[in-house]
C-alpha cells in the first residue's frame, strides 16, 4: 500500500511550487491520502486513547517463556505500568525470575506501579471469598491505572449486617465495583445505596444453577436498581478499565 | 377390573367358614386383592392428605360456564373452601352472578373462607408492585388454608430502607413467602434475616434479561442464603400449599 | 414497630436529666433505636441518593387513568422533572389532556425539563433506525437529568463510512451511549475509538438469531473492547441513569 | 466509622446528666447511632438465626491444610457441631489426622454430633444409587441439626414397586427430602403421597439430556404436585437446612 | 431431464434386435437410466411405505377454503381414510358443510374411518385434562390407522392412585402412548410398569418452568425407564404414526 | 411394616374356620393387605416385565472391582445374559481376568449371549465412524436380547450414494436404529425410506454448534419424517431396549 | 466537521504555488485530510460495493404510507430495481395503488426488474410448502439482482424420491439456496450432491422442538457436508445477497 | 443386492439380440437397474463433485498410528493433495517420521501441495491472535485447494486503525474469510467493506459470555451486513471448502 508520509508530502508540494508537477497530479495523489493513511490516522486517535494506559498481558494460553518475553518487550519499549493477569504459578515464577517480584495480587503481577495519580476513590467489594481471584485482578488493574482503592470481601446479601457495617464506605466511594457470583444480588443492593457509578462483575463462582456465571450475569441485568452497568463474567480487568474511563 | 369389595370379602369368608370354598381358593382370590384394590387403597392415603384442603379451580383455558359449573359442583359435594384462581374478568363475573361475590383478591375468588383456623403467622412480601397478581393468588390460597397472614408490597432490595422498615415483621413470621421477579434478590436477603421457612416465588415480571422469570428462578437457586426453597415461576398457589405443608 | 422519634428522644433525655428514669433504662431503650429506625435511617441515604433525580413513571401495565394520577401526584409533591416512559398512545393522550403536552420524544414525555444543568456532553448513537424508540427513552431521561446531548442515528458497523463521518463527535463526547440490536457490534467499535465511558444498550431489534436481544447482550459482554459496560435489553432509561452516576 | 458502643453511650448519658454536654448534642450524636450500629444491630438478628446451628465448612477449593485450620478454629471457638462437606480424600485424611475420625458419611464428616435433639422425623430418599453422595451430605447435615432420620435409596419411579414398598415410611415422615437426577420424577410422586413438607433436590446425575441437573431442576418446578419446593442442583446441604427451618 | 420411459425402452431394445443401433449405444443410453429414473424408482419404495396409510391434512396456516379443497381432492383421488388435524372452528365448520360431519375428536376430523382392521390394542393415557387436545389428535390418527384403542385421562403421577386403578389396562396394552406436559414424569412410571412399546409425547401444557414443553421433552429423554422413546412436543399425530410402524 | 405373607394368611383363615378369630377381625387385617403388599404385588408385574431380559451393568462411576463383583453376582443368581456397558479399559481387563473374555464390542462385553432367539431382523446404521461406540453398545444389547442384526457404518446424508447402496437393507429390516450426531439428518431420511419402526439415537459426536448432542436431539424431534421416535443422547442401550419392546 | 473538498484543495494548492500560503500550513491542513474525509472516502468503497445493487425496503414496522413514500423516493432518485419485502396486505395495496402492481412474489414486490443480466443459474429449493414465504423473498431478491433461477418446492429429505427427481437440476446449478425449517436436513443432502456454492436458510417453520428456527440453524451448522454456508433464520433476502456476492 | 454390472448388461443384450430372452424379460430386469445401481450411480455424481479435491484427515480421536496409516493410504491411492488437520503433537511427529515434514501450518500438515492452480485471491483475516489455530487450518486447506491467499491477523474491531490499514487488501480480495471469536463483530464490518463473498467463522475464543463460540455464531447471523454467510464454530476447514465452491 503506497502511503504518503510527511517528507514525501513536502517533496510533492515543493515539486508543485517548483512547477515540476501540475496541480492535477497533486490532487490525484492527495486524493489517495484518505485511503492510504486511513489506518495511520486512526492510530493517533487510538494512541491518545491509550496514552498513559497500563499495558496488560493476559496469561492463559501462553507459555511461561512467552510471558517473560512479552513483559520484557513492554518494559523496554514503554515507561508505564505493565500488568500480567490470570497467570499460572509457572508463569508467575518465570516472570519473577527474570523481572523481579513486582507487585503481586493473587495470580496477577504489576511492574512499575504508578502510585496513586488519579483522583477518585474506588471501592471493590466481593460477595464471597471465592470471588477473590476476580477481585485480585481488578484491584491490581486499578492500581495500574493509578487509583486509590479500598477492598471489602465477603459481604454477600445473605448476611446483610456485614454489608451494612460498611455502609459509610459504600456511600463515600466515587465508584463501586461489585464482584459477585451465584445470584449476584449484591449489585442490586449496592446500586440502591450508592449514587456513584456501580460496575457489576458477575463471577463463575457457584455450581449447578449458577451456570458458570450466566445466572449472575442475567440477574445483574434484570436488576431492579437503575443505572447499574455490567461487564463480562469474571472480567475484573474490564471493570477496572470501565472505572478508568469514568473517573 | 374385578375388584373385591368388603361385602364380597365377608361373603367369601362366610363361604370359607361354611365350608363352601376351600382355603386354597380363598388364598388365590385374596392374592388378587393387592392388585385389585391398589388404586383404591391409595385413595385413602390421598384422601387423608387432602382432608380439609381447599378445592382449587385453575381458570386459564376454561370457559366462564365451565368455571361456574365446576365451582357449583365443588360447593355442592364438599363443605370446605372453594378457590378459583387466575380467572379472567368474564370468568369472575359469571361465577359471581351465580355464586355471589365471595372473597376476592385480584383475579382469584374464594368461597367459604374458613377463617383463621391454623396456627402460624405467614408473611407474604413482594419485591415490586408488578408482582401483585402472584401475591393475590398466594394470599387467597393461604386464607383458604386457614392461615393468618400479613402482606408487604414493594420492598425490593434496591430500596433497602423499605425492606428494613419491616424487619420486625420479617423476623417474627413463622414462614415467609418472597415473591420477586427481575433478579429475585429479595429471597437471598430475607433468607439471611429470617430463621423460619422461606419459600421463594420467581415471577415473570421484568423484560429482556429477565427471560420471563427464568433468571429469577435460577438466581433464587443460586442464592447464597442456605435453606431457602423455591417453587415454580408465578406459582403463588404452590407457595401457599408449600407453607400449608410446613406449618 | 415502636419507633422512637426525636421528640420522644428529647423527652427521654429530659427524663434522664430530671432523674425520672435511670441510665440503664435509657440505654435499654436506645439499644432498640438501631432496629426501630433502621429503615428510616436508610431513607436518608436513599433521599440523598435520589436528591434532584427525575421521578420516572414506567407506562406498561398501567391504565391511562393510573398514569394521569401518578404523574399528577409526582408533579404536586415535588418540584423536579417528571418522566413517563414507554407509554401507549392512549396513555400519552390521557396525560397530555390533563397535564399539557410536555417535552415528548417517541413514547416518552417529560414535564418540567430542568434545562442543561449538568457538566458533560453525552453522545447517544444507534446502530439502526429501528433502535430509535430505545434512544428516545434514553435521550429524554438524559434531558431530565439536565444533560446536554447529541444523537446520531443509523451508524451501524456494516456502513463504516457513516460511523467514521461522526468520528469527531465520538471522540469528543464525555460519555457515549451505544444502542444496538442484531449483533451489537457498534459497542466494540465505539469502545475502541473513545476513551470516555461507553455504555452499551442491547436492543431487541432483529429477528431469528437475534433472540430478542439476548444475542446483542451476550456479544456486548464478549466484546473485545475493554472497559465497555452494558445495561439490560432495551433499557435506554437505565443507560441514561448510568451516565448520570458517572458524570 | 465512628461507632458508639455501650460504654461510650453510658459515658455520654452521664455527661448529659452531669451537665457536661447539652441535650442537643446528645440528640445529634444519637442520630448517628442507627447508621453507626446498623451492621452490629443486624448481627443480633443473625446471631439469633444462627443460634445452635452447626458450623459448616465447604471443602471444594480449599487445601487440606486450610480445612484442618478452619475446622480447628470452629471447634475451639464454639461448642456446637462442626461439619465439613464435599471434602476430597486428602482433605478428609488431613482433618481426621488432626481431629480424629468424626462421624463420616461419604465425603462429609461431622464433629460433635448433637444427638437427636429436635422433634420431627425426616425421611431422605434417593431415586438412584448415583444420587448417594448428595444424600450423604444431606443426611449428615440433618444429623448435625439434631434430627432423627431414615434413608431409603434407589426407589426411582421406573421401579414403582420399590417405592411403594416404603409407602408407610413416606406417609409417616414429618418431612421428606427427595434427591433425584435424570428426570426428577420422584419428587412429583412423593409430593402426591405425602402431606408433609417435601423438599426436592435435583442432582447432576445422568448424562446427555439431563444437562447436568438442569432438566431435573426444571422438571421439579414444572411438577404437577402442588406445594413441593425445590433447592439448587446437588444441594443436599441446603435441603437439610430448609428442613431445619421448617420443623 | 431426459428420462427414458418404458415405451422408449422397448423401442430401443427393438432397435437393437432389429440392428438399427449397436450394443454400445444401448449400453451408453442405459447407463443413464439410474440417474433418469432415480426419483421414480424411489417412488415405489415410498408408495409401498405409504400403502393404506391415511392421508393427513395439517390445519394450521391454511384457509378454511384450502382445507375444504384439499380434503375434497384426497377423498376423490383415494379410497382410504382422510384426516384433518389441529383445525380451527372455522376450518371444521367449512369442511363439515362440504363433506359432512365425519368422525370428530376435539379439533380433528376423520373421513372414511377404516374400522378396527389392525391387530394390537393401544392405550392412550394423559397426565392431565389439559393434555386432551394432543390426545384427541392421537386417538383419531390411531383410528385412521385401524387400531382399537382405550383412552384414560388425567392419571398424572401426583395422584398415584388414579394411575394404579388402571394398572391392568397399562400392563395389557400392546403399546402405550403417554401424553404429559409439565414434568412429564408419567412416561417414566408407565415405562417401568409395561414391557410393551411406550411412546412418550411431551406437551406444551404448563407454564413458567415448563418452557413450552421443552422441560417435559428433556425429562422424558433423561428418564430412568429404559426403552421408552419420545416424539416431538404436542406431536400426537407422530406418536400414533410411530405405533403404526411398530404393531 | 407388618406384612402378611401367605403362611400367615393361611393360619389366619384356619383360625377363622376354627372359630379362633371372628370375621370382623379377619376383614380388618385383610384390609391392611393392599397397603402391606403393595410393593410386593407390583414386584410381580415388574418381574414379568423383566422376565428373560438381560441384566445390564453400567460401567461409569464404578471401580473395576465393583464391576467384577456385580457381574459375578448376576452370573451366579441368574441364568440369562449379563451385559457390561461403557466400561473403561481397566474395567474390561478386570472383568475378563475373572470371568473370561465374553463377547466384546468396543467398550461393552456380554456374557452368556443367548443366540438369535427372537423374531425380527434389526438394522443398526451410523452416520459416521465416530458414532461407532454408541453403535457398539447398541449392537451388543440387541444381541443380549436375542436379536439377529446387521450393522452399516458411515452412511451419513452428505454422501447419499453410500446410504442408497444399502437401500434394500433399510427397506427390509423389521426395525432400524439410526445413530447420528452432528445434525442427525440421517433419521429423517431413513424414516422416509422405511415403514418399519425407526428409533433415532442422537450422539454427542461433533463440536461447536453440535452442542454435545443437543442439536441432533432437537433436530431429530423436529424431523419432517412422521413416526420416528427418539431416545436420549448416546443412549445405544436404550434404543436396543426400545426395539426389544417393539418386536 | 470542516471537510476539505476538491475545489478547496485546488484553491489551497494554488495559494501555495502563488506563495500566498507556506508549505508548513499546507502540510498542517492536509494532515487533517485523513480525519476530515475519512467517512467520505469510505463512501466510495461502499458506493462501489453497492453499484447496481437493488434498493430494498424492509416492510415490518413501517406504516403503509411510509412504504409508499420510501419506494417513491428510491424510484425517483435512482434508476435501478426497487424491492419491498415482507410487506403486509395493507402495505402491498398502498404501494400498488401508488406505483402500480410491480412484480409480486408472496409478500414482496419488485419495481423495475432488471431482466436476467447476470451470468449464473441459481436453484432455490424448499423442504416444505410452509417454507414458501422465505423462498418468495429470496426469489424476488435474486430477480432484482438480475439472476435467472429455478425454484423447486417441497423436496424435504423424508421423501427422498422427490428430491432425487430433481437431481439434474441440483447438480447443474451454479449456486443452490436451500430453504428448510424443522431439522434442516436438506442442506446436508444438497451439500453432498452439489459441488457449487450451497447457501442454507434455516426457517422458523415447525413447532415445539423446532424452537422457531434455532434447531434448523444449529443443525445446518453441525452439518456433515463440508463447505455449506448458512445465513440467518428466515433470511431469504440475505441468501440471495450472498449468492450475488459469489457469482 | 443383485446388481447388474456392465458385462452382465452386455450379455443380457446379446441374449436379446440372439433371441435367447424376450423383450419383456429384458425390460423387467432393466427395471431393477435403478434400484440396483442407485448407490453406484450417485457415486459418479459424488466423484465428479470430489474430483481434484484434497483428501482430508481429521486428527481428533485417532491414534498417531491411525493417522500415519490413513495418510499413507491416501497418498498411495491418489495423486492429489492430502491434508491432516487438528493433529496433536504426537500425531504430527508420527506422520512426519513416516512421510516427511510436509507443508505445516500450526496443527495441520499438507502433503503434495498443488501450487496456486485456481483463479481468485483469498484473504483470511482474524480478529485476534487467539484465533490463529482456526486460521492455520483454513489457510492450509485453501492451499490444498490451489488458492493463492493473504493472511492478516489481529485486526479486531476494537482497534479500527489496524483493520483500516488493510483496507485495500479487503476490497481487492475475491473472497474474504473472517475468523473471529468473542462478539464476532469483524464479520459485519468486513461485510460492509467488501462486495465479494464473505465467509464468517465464529471461534470458541473468549470466555464467560462468549459461550464457547455460540455468542459469535449468533452475532454473525444477526449481523447487519447483508449477504455474509457463516460456517460452524472453529470450522476453518469448512470455510475454505465453502470458498472452493464459490470461486
Amino acid at each position: 500500500m503506497g502511503t504518503v508520509d510527511e517528507s514525501e508530502l513536502r517533496a510533492l508540494l515543493e515539486d508543485l511550487t517548483a512547477g515540476r508537477v501540475g496541480t492535477d497530479e497533486v490532487v490525484a495523489r492527495l486524493r489517495r491520502l484518505p485511503f492510504a493513511d486511513l489506518g495511520d490516522a486512526l492510530v493517533d486517535h487510538h494512541r491518545a486513547l491509550r496514552q498513559g494506559l497500563p499495558e496488560a498481558v493476559y496469561g492463559p494460553g501462553k507459555t511461561p517463556e512467552q510471558c517473560v518475553r512479552i513483559v520484557a518487550e513492554l518494559l523496554r519499549h514503554g515507561s508505564g505500568p505493565v500488568l500480567l493477569t490470570r497467570a499460572t504459578e509457572d508463569q508467575l515464577k518465570a516472570v519473577a525470575a527474570e523481572h523481579g517480584p513486582g507487585l503481586t495480587e493473587g495470580r496477577s503481577v504489576l511492574y512499575r506501579p504508578p502510585g496513586p495519580t488519579r483522583a477518585g476513590h474506588v471501592l471493590v467489594v466481593t460477595a464471597g471469598t471465592a470471588d477473590g481471584p476476580v477481585a485480585d485482578e481488578c484491584v491490581l488493574t486499578l492500581t495500574a491505572h493509578g487509583f486509590e482503592l479500598d477492598r471489602v470481601d465477603d459481604i454477600g446479601v445473605a448476611g446483610l449486617h456485614r454489608l451494612l457495617a460498611h455502609l459509610d464506605q459504600v456511600t463515600a466511594a466515587d465508584a463501586v465495583i461489585v464482584i459477585a457470583g451465584m445470584e449476584g444480588a449484591l449489585a442490586s443492593v449496592i446500586g440502591g445505596l450508592s449514587g456513584a457509578p456501580v460496575v457489576a462483575v458477575p463471577t463463575s463462582v457457584g455450581y449447578g444453577a449458577s451456570l458458570d456465571g450466566v445466572t449472575a450475569l442475567l440477574a445483574m441485568h434484570a436488576s431492579c436498581a437503575s443505572g447499574v452497568t455490567v461487564v463480562g463474567i469474571d472480567n475484573g480487568y474490564g471493570a477496572a478499565c470501565a472505572v478508568a474511563r469514568m473517573l
